[in-house]
């Protein structure tokens, strides 16, 4: 039974990690700076592909109340991010998937930035919480993509023997 | 283990929702119409942004069967669900995301219409079944989130003591 | 408690596939032939709508080294899953729902391919593999739905009566 609780932890872990990745947008396109800082831990870090790295809460919510995101709440705009791959180890985690800025412009949605991003995720008190966040717009990415995110995928696939 | 019973119930009620949510466009896009009505509840509503609300499974499924709807059908389209935050209370549930319908249109696909969308679920017989989607194309919302929709955020955020 | 771990390993199972199928974006995207292919049995099959059926891993590895995909990395990509429906039952599993291939495109991303899927999964020593994924553009998909398809629907449906 012991061993069935920490697996069950480990599901929960990943449960809690996909509804803090899923509120992001949310977040993102309600204004809501503060909440959205507060995903990540207080010394969490934030580099967004173009805009250099965010460094702490107050850094990750002014990037939400910059001019950048409050053309795009202006406009009208979806932050959308997409299935991720997990990885919980203990209390670390890995994440790695796309994302796809929507953006309303003359009576149409238009993609206005699509992204892959890692994350790097820890568990505070029962809660986890954003380390590191590290997002590249597809067209800057070409051949760059990091180390987490091959990390992240030889995870998945190093255990992987062949069938 | 009663403890561990009770969380085991609580995954399961989310892999269940999450599988819902992701046969919603399949069955739309297929048509399925009477199939499609059978995930809401016999009482369930369809808040519609801009197509009023359709309430009761004969009013739902009749959505399916609409002209709009057809045409889309006709066309090619894709009713994509993004990852949603679900929260589970007992033999209810919440969720939040957005859903982009797709169209085939010369040759290409167009984004036709990207939404936030809040759900209202509950749990009847082991089955969970929507009694409330509401939802809201982006360029009808701004400013306009719904009560569920901050109060979905908040479950999520609430909980969150600066780490 | 045996019924218990039984249940915990269908959680476990499902969590593995969603890791799987988000993974496949990720190495598609990052030209790894090898790493992907190994998402497959030795037997697996992919149906790619408009390019015929590769069977097995070299063949699939194949595809990745095409031109066609080779040039799709040269532009910019992001190969995007959706949530999926998935049903596991015992060491088999299938999974349905949909893919967005973006494509860098003179400053913007165009989405290049939108798609329904179908996946047949088994369990090989611990390990979730594909049997055969099953690829539609929507455009050719117009009254052309899958049995497969249609089966994972109802599997989904059939089981909710009326509430």
């Amino acid at each position: 039974v012991v061993n069935q609780a920490a697996r069950l932890r480990r599901l929960e872990d990943a449960d809690a990690i996909r509804n803090l990745l899923a509120s992001y947008g949310l977040l993102a396109d309600s204004g809501a700076s503060t909440e959205l800082a507060l995903l990540w831990t207080e010394y969490g870090e934030y580099d967004v592909g173009g805009y250099g790295t965010a460094k702490g809460r107050d850094a990750i919510a002014a990037l939400i109340e910059s001019e950048t995101h409050q053309q795009l709440l202006q406009a009208g705009c979806a932050h959308i991010l997409s299935p991720h791959v997990i990885e919980v180890v203990d209390e670390r985690a890995t994440a790695a998937g796309y994302s796809v800025v929507w953006r309303y412009n003359e009576g149409a949605m238009e993609p206005w930035r699509v992204s892959w991003n890692t994350w790097e995720l820890v568990r505070q008190r029962s809660q986890w919480f954003v380390q590191r966040r590290i997002n590249r717009p597809i067209s800057m990415s070409i051949g760059h993509k990091n180390d987490l995110f091959m990390a992240t995928l030889s995870q998945s696939t190093d255990r992987r023997s062949p069938g």
